[in-house]
């Protein structure tokens, strides 16, 4: 990665050079040499108002692999500012799947410029692949695949690829489908090499190699491309019929964007957000959760309002209560991470989940006693006063093991509600965490205080 | 899915019947028709007494498939029952970077006979790929590619891939070398089979695509792959000289386990834990960050004692305490998430990371600002003490900006002094925004009295 590394600032460089001095041709020539990514990579480092302007100086070809490849922030203002003309240009060039994601994108009135534009086919097929839902198999499937009968030959095979040449990047498996066009099976391209020319497909087709309903969610359609070690996988119809194919590249994609979205949901962030929102968009996303951060907050308010003559009588004890409620929030959150990360990754599932749960109610209790042991101590010899030892320490067992508890039980809970594990974020947990460690701590100190008539 | 859904449970219930009647050829010919994954799948299942028993009705060709698949529990305890020469019969039937992933899972002894007992030239190349660290290129790249020199013509390429056939599964690309093995391009396959049989390789290579060095993270070749659609990468050393290949299926693992390791970091868990872990080794991998937890929790305690006149003055400022903590602690982990996820996803670099945190200043200002007024009525109200109201909104104001800046400020230092970013997990974020927000509180609450002589 040195080499990429060093290179790039220096392409950056280069690049406002000859933008100061506008020397278009040199820059077209800078293009020229390198991948649309990095192009894309280099229009996103610029100010808003060179954005345009360069990009205009791209071909088509490339403008319509540069702007699948430009960040969230960049491609929104360029599509605002680009003509229809040019857009349905750029947007004629892409594959089905790229054309259809690009096209959700753009304004109600632009998208129907456009669709109006392109070829009738083009925009039938583009409409088809539209009513899916985004995170569907059918969202991310593209429509250009190779497929051939099942009476084929591999001849017929090298043929139907030798056919899709210009049309179709990324080609490595063939699809055979019946005469109904139902799909029998996949060859990859390597079979089709090493096989005679005149051998019938089927005597070589795979039929284990799975494939997936248009309504599968695209975290599943992720999971069994892991599973089975696919790079690429047909997507049916409810009757088995071929609409179109996955490729691993839109499921790598796919795999980050469901894990950004269960790691912004835990925080309590919203999916889209990124650190290079403007600071209206950013506030706007944030705010509405730590308003509900402090809705749950004021739970922790009422908790230790009804101690007021416990705090006045010991005040020792106010030392300690973020201590309670911190290390049972801690608690928590390690079972909860493990297990959204476990229910995302597919490992943990309703039938194995009990024992999932027995296990951390386990740990539970052995963390606590282990932790409470040692801050009972602690406070015993800080403050002097032994009794404050025993209820802190007593408060801590009973707060890290419910905090494990309810770590699990939450995204638990929410997966049975069919709601997504991740929505049990920190918010809520520590909210929990918080109301029922001051409960704890400050409920048993009453208790002893009273006990002990002190 | 629902068809897999529905089916698994069911042969996991036929499985436990076979079992309990002792029918291992109708077990062997369920095993038949199954893929290996799902093999492995059932065999996680099991009890562990079981397991073995089942593995061992495999033939050696699907139980090199299957081992690769199960889950880290019931692999470790299934290596430690086999016997060497089980055990070398089964990796000698992997490829050869699943061979050093296994080999290096083994107790010293174990590698030992099995290096010994598979053919001269494999344990070679094993231990060749044992050199590089588990999370390099060449940690996760095989020996198995087909290659072909630069004189060669598509011809020769065609022959290439029928000799690897037996060999070598997944081939997508031919590496294209010079006579001193340096790489110097790829053909991807879809390309060999649209060219006439006697062109020049050397006419239709793709000198662009990228190759990796061998020390290169896996972080940053999943980064590759996903940057430029790729499907396999070669792994080349210093001389440029080709040493392996990466392929997709690798890469998507990879990224699953970095994913895991951010995930876990943030939340304060050691990178192998999950809630399968028997209790013992769940308590001794957690039971340290709650210890580290606890220290950092003392600051607050210490912070506390300062303003015990304060809080006798005033118990009402002691209902309120967890609010302002809190809420700086939530308005920080919506930061450090965004930039360790950013980092991650490789969003964030050092060059736009100025223009990050000062977007992050002012998201934190105006949160703050929106937050602090709410609170602030809400304490004035409800206590019915103006003050108290005062000295919570400007202590909400700053606590959330800090919170802010500092959720921010840790991850980007740790990766300045090139240590892991998520190791800015919430236990040091919330120690400190803890601290800090009762500093302020209090802090603010006794000058305020003062001021006012109450």
């Amino acid at each position: 990665m040195q080499k990429v590394k060093k290179k790039e600032p220096t392409a950056l460089e280069t690049l406002k050079d000859l933008i100061s001095r506008n020397r278009e041709f040199d820059i077209i020539d800078l293009f020229s040499d390198m991948h649309p990514a990095d192009i894309a990579d280099l229009i996103d480092e610029l100010e808003e108002e060179d954005r345009l302007h360069l990009f205009s100086l791209l071909d088509v070809d490339k403008a319509s692999d540069v702007i699948l490849e430009l960040s969230d922030t960049s491609r929104e203002q360029l599509i605002e500012d680009l003509s229809n003309e040019k857009l349905t240009d750029i947007i004629e060039e892409m594959d089905s799947d790229d054309k259809a994601d690009i096209i959700a994108e753009l304004s109600d009135d632009q998208a129907k410029a456009v669709l109006e534009a392109i070829e009738p086919e083009e925009s039938q097929e583009v409409q088809e692949l539209l009513k899916y839902a985004d995170d569907t198999a059918g969202g991310i499937m593209q429509s250009e695949l190779v497929s051939v009968r099942k009476d084929a030959t591999i001849n017929d095979a090298f043929q139907a690829v030798a056919d899709a040449k210009d049309e179709i990047e990324n080609i490595h498996n063939i699809f055979v489908v019946d005469e109904t066009d139902k799909l029998i099976g996949t060859v990859p391209l390597q079979s089709i090499i090493t096989t005679k020319r005149f051998t019938p497909i089927l005597d070589i087709i795979d039929e284990d190699i799975p494939s997936v309903l248009h309504d599968m969610d695209q975290e599943e359609v992720a999971r069994l491309f892991k599973k089975y070690d696919l790079v690429s996988i047909g997507v049916v119809d409810n009757q088995q019929r071929l609409l179109g194919r996955i490729t691993i590249d839109d499921v790598v994609d796919a795999i980050q964007e469901e894990t950004s979205e269960d790691i912004y949901r835990i925080a309590g962030l919203g999916e889209d957000d990124t650190v290079f929102n403007n600071t209206t968009e950013s506030v706007k996303k944030r705010l509405p959760w730590l308003y509900l951060n402090l809705i749950t907050a004021l739970a922790s308010v009422l908790v230790i309002g009804f101690f007021e003559e416990t705090i006045k009588l010991m005040v020792a004890l106010v030392f300690f209560m973020p201590v309670v409620a911190g290390l049972g929030g801690n608690a928590g959150s390690q079972t909860l991470t493990l297990i959204v990360r476990g229910m995302a990754l597919g490992e943990i599932t309703f039938e194995n989940a009990k024992r999932a749960l027995f296990r951390q109610i386990a740990v539970g209790i052995a963390n606590g006693i282990a932790v409470g042991i040692v801050i009972g101590i602690i406070a015993y010899f800080w403050k002097g006063i032994p009794i404050l030892g025993l209820i802190l320490g007593l408060a801590m067992i009973i707060s890290i093991f419910t905090g494990t508890l309810v770590g699990a039980l939450i995204p638990l809970a929410l997966k049975r509600l069919k709601l997504d594990p991740a929505l049990g974020s920190h918010i809520f947990l520590t909210a929990f965490t918080d109301a029922f460690g001051f409960l704890t701590f400050l409920g048993l100190a009453t208790i002893f205080l009273k006990i002990f008539h002190l």
